[in-house]
């Protein structure tokens, strides 16, 4: 069995969130059968999204950090639960001495082999993701068409920050289905949870099939990748 | 501020929780404001209950391994989210080379400061806990009256082991309070939630002020200890 390192604190909510969610969905019948995980919730790590919209106060340094520590505890591959973190994959690969998963290739590959290259795949997720197209690069490596939200973009950044993050869960999920009902008229029928605290608005409220959590495909992907067996399949 | 090291995977729910209402109770504005955090989810430590019943697979060596990787990594004090792991806490205190809170000391200790030492105290938890006497020693150091269920310890148990271990939540809380009722004839009018279940089922039944969790007092007191502050006090 592999030991799994999270390279966490991006956010620490979405950081327990997977690892609830891989403790969840590992098949176990005791703490002994369940997976032996790593993590490092370093909230040193500075906002990506500014990073990347400023270019000023790279998350590299204090990620590197994080990476020499987990390699030094036995980790034998990483995995990140932030999507905008994402942006930074390629130059973690190159410092890192450990494989790292990445979650949003992993969750283009879920989409593709799940419900074909034909369908339209609506992203859900903040300004911040959207518009530094980390998501889209993936989709156009796989032949995908990703459209966004622009009219109602707004709503789906009040159900993140008015919202989730400062769990209040009166305001419900209308704004946020006005979005996905804007990206159906662009020909979506998929779409991707693209943001943490959608993936742990899961808790709250229900979404069907249509909706990806890439955080749940994380945590399935690391029990196989690691050894272990993921529960109910 | 301390960086807190976890000695988890006791198991690796509790220590989800635990890393949860670390996360939840610290007052932070943002990512970056909450506290470094490291946790060995060491899922190879053997079963504690049966190793204290039985005598045999001492959970101390693998234990001793992730306090080694904690220490390796930057870990400033340790803290163990298992009410029976703390038996040999003594053991671990040798071993380490960092201070490790005593959840059920600093439990003992918030229950003498908030009600005084003339309340007879009442615990909920599993035989192990309750058999091995673990928490009667700090309630005699304390001077205060500790008392268990006898005939209602059953229902106790299949609150925890078929209720929530199961996650079957249609179980109720009619057991666990003919249980408490039996402690309350007793003398009782405090409750320890002294087993980390009963701890993750305060996320899913109401307990009044009277119920102490442990794992809440531990994370509380973590924050204080790293050199944070907790969140509304």
């Amino acid at each position: 069995m592999k030991t799994i390192g999270i390279l966490g604190g991006m956010g620490p909510f979405a950081t327990a969130d997977l690892y609830k969610k891989i403790t969840i969905n590992t098949k176990a019948d005791s703490d002994q059968e369940q997976l032996h995980i790593i993590i490092d919730s370093n909230t040193a790590i500075p906002d990506r999204t500014k990073c990347i919209l400023t270019g000023c106060g790279s998350p590299i340094p204090e990620m590197t950090h994080s990476i020499r520590r987990l390699e030094a505890a036995g980790a034998d591959f990483l995995i990140m639960p932030c999507n905008t973190a994402h942006y930074f994959y390629r130059d973690l690969l190159k410092i890192s001495e450990v494989p790292i998963l990445n979650m949003l290739d992993l969750t283009v590959n879920y989409i593709k082999t799940k419900f074909g290259t034909a369908k339209t795949i609506g992203l859900l997720a903040t300004d911040g993701t959207s518009q530094s197209g980390i998501y889209d690069q993936y989709f156009e490596k796989a032949g995908m068409k990703l459209v966004k939200p622009s009219i109602h973009q707004k709503k789906v950044m009040d159900f993140i920050y008015e919202g989730i993050k400062k769990n209040n869960l009166t305001i419900g999920t209308e704004g946020l289905f006005e979005a996905v009902k804007e990206m159906e008229e662009l020909g979506a029928s998929v779409f991707i949870l693209g943001c943490t605290e959608l993936s742990a608005a899961t808790d709250y409220y229900s979404f069907d099939e249509r909706f990806i959590d890439p955080l749940l495909v994380l945590a399935k992907e690391s029990i196989t990748y690691a050894g272990g067996i993921v529960k109910g399949i």
